[in-house]
């Protein structure tokens, strides 16, 4: 290994591990990463029929022109304040590329999304973490560090956890720096911290199509801001980051309001009946305003995951306090959840 | 505007603008960003459409498994030497989070692929460039050149020259640090730096499906590499970096050699036919190992260029010295050459 060939900052590196992907097709229950439970929109695989033709030869619109108009016109908002990313993840790097200097602080609420703080050595930023307890809310302590970026998952992952607008506009209001939102649940969620657009110059919102679309498969995510920080994170973006299906699909899966109300509406009511069915397993469980539930078994969580595993069903377990002890479930189908629960009956009991 | 909310390392910053992009279907002849003149495999095209279903709501493979097995095949390696992109931009880039921390030199000859300078800036990295002259030979002072990361583009753009694999084993034999080949154009070129795997830890080859393959519009890049350096480009990438509509077309596209050879064989005959016409209209011209043209027209570029975007045909000028005369001309379709050859007759005479 010529490890010396690796950047010095990196050395001893340990990267984000995304949740497993088995092979499609064999029979795993997938409750692991929180994808949709429910497939995309018929009109987003038609218009990926369409768009592929012999015009893949050309490259795609810089700017993704038409996706970035559609979702304006969906939030009410100017194209300039939109843009759009290789999924969510590659916009939260890119808020780093275009507002975090080497040294400069970065500060989040943990637990959170654990990419957060492997991207703060890949930019060589520190991470300012703020540690929460059970019911996981906002820490006072956020408001007042003094990062150049904060982020914030609202609603927040693993934990399920909403922070009202009230909460979050008084972090964004103590803060010199950027705050983005990482808003990739919020569709589960009671509301979304959109009206913050309207009075404050350092927020931003970063959204994706991978779970209330049902498109994870497809890589798309877009930031909603002012003009002005939309355009530096345009300014560093790759010039083509996002492919000529991908902006076509966007369009479409926005347009079509009533596919994604309906996703999101079953997808709350599975959730609804999966947190009672858990509760009455003895799990503990907080009110999740996500995709997913976090669930506290009555037995060792790696005993559970394990357990599941044996029997095809996968879900995440971070094994890390404060959180060794809890579960994260994605929501599943009616079916999925079923397997699920008689699993779990068998492994608790 | 809250400038200040910008890096500081980004103040003035002035990124790479890509080619023109004009709306699709309105009669432009595209000759400005080295897109294939002819479409890609049908194959791809049918691949695609079986991969729109509804397993996008799932997530991609992480390593887009089937795509690194498919391109080690092709090339002989073991899928541990391959990574893939979104594009071959993402894999510049990628270069720079896995190998250069901030303050450490980047080298590269010029002139050359002018993303690689804003990459530096991005990356508070210093660039280390090596200017050359007429023919565009890899200059002397490049070997020496202690920086953490050299980048060298073979075929060079936006000169077309190519650097014969013993001269570039001569800067990769004398380098401490990574030298990453950028074979973006290499299938139009006599030959590849593949056989300096065999011999060298600290060389990677980075390619794209966008030229060669007629994939512009889906961004697909590839690196091959040693297997630890391909390890330390993955632990920076995104989790799921490349789509599972592009990975089905990515397989799909390294399978068809035929459509490919047929692709490359067209171009390769187009290019000569269009150094011809253009030496016989009084410009100066470097041979050329890319899908185009490097061209001094007889008048001012920037004049020429003007000339031709009235007739709605675009080129590529780099209005910088030492390259301010000149003009790159993507190889096109015999017509598509025809109407520009036309116009340029009607210009320069």
């Amino acid at each position: 290994m010529s490890k010396s060939l690796v950047r010095k900052s990196l050395q001893g590196f340990r990267p984000y591990m995304p949740g497993e992907q088995p092979p499609d097709g064999e029979g795993w229950v997938k409750l692991n990463t929180n994808e949709s439970p429910l497939p995309p929109s018929p009109r987003v695989i038609e218009a990926i029929k369409a768009a592929a033709n012999d015009s893949l030869r050309l490259y795609p619109s810089p700017t993704a022109a038409s996706a970035r108009e559609a979702i304006a016109r969906r939030f009410g908002l100017d194209p300039a304040q939109v843009t759009v990313g290789n999924g969510g993840d590659e916009l939260i790097d890119l808020c780093f590329r275009a507002f975090v200097d080497a040294g400069d602080r970065v500060a989040f609420p943990t637990p959170t999304y654990p990419l957060f703080e492997p991207l703060c050595r890949i930019h060589e930023a520190t991470p300012s973490p703020h540690p929460t307890e059970l019911p996981w809310e906002l820490p006072p302590s956020l408001a007042p560090d003094p990062a150049s970026l904060k982020l914030i998952a609202n609603p927040n992952s693993p934990t399920g956890a909403f922070f009202v607008t009230q909460e979050v506009e008084a972090v964004v209001g103590a803060s010199s720096g950027i705050v983005a939102i990482d808003e990739a649940y919020v569709d589960f969620a009671p509301h979304s911290c959109l009206p913050l657009l309207e009075h404050h110059e350092n927020v931003l919102l970063l959204r994706t199509f991978s779970k209330s679309y049902g498109l994870a498969g497809l890589r798309i995510g877009f930031a909603l801001g002012p003009a002005d920080l939309i355009e530096a994170i345009d300014s560093v973006k790759d010039s083509y980051n996002v492919d000529r299906l991908a902006i076509a699909a966007a369009v479409a899966a926005i347009e079509d309001e009533e596919h994604h109300r309906n996703l999101v509406s079953e997808v709350v009511k599975n959730r609804g009946n999966l947190a009672g069915a858990l509760a009455d397993l003895g799990f503990d469980l907080v009110p999740s305003s996500a995709n997913f539930v976090f669930a506290k078994p009555p037995k060792p969580a790696a005993e559970v995951v394990a357990g599941l595993r044996e029997r095809k069903i996968l879900v995440r377990h971070y094994d890390r306090e404060p959180i060794a002890g809890w579960i994260r479930i994605t929501v599943g189908t009616r079916e999925q959840q079923e397997s699920l629960l008689a699993a779990l009956k068998e492994i608790v009991s």
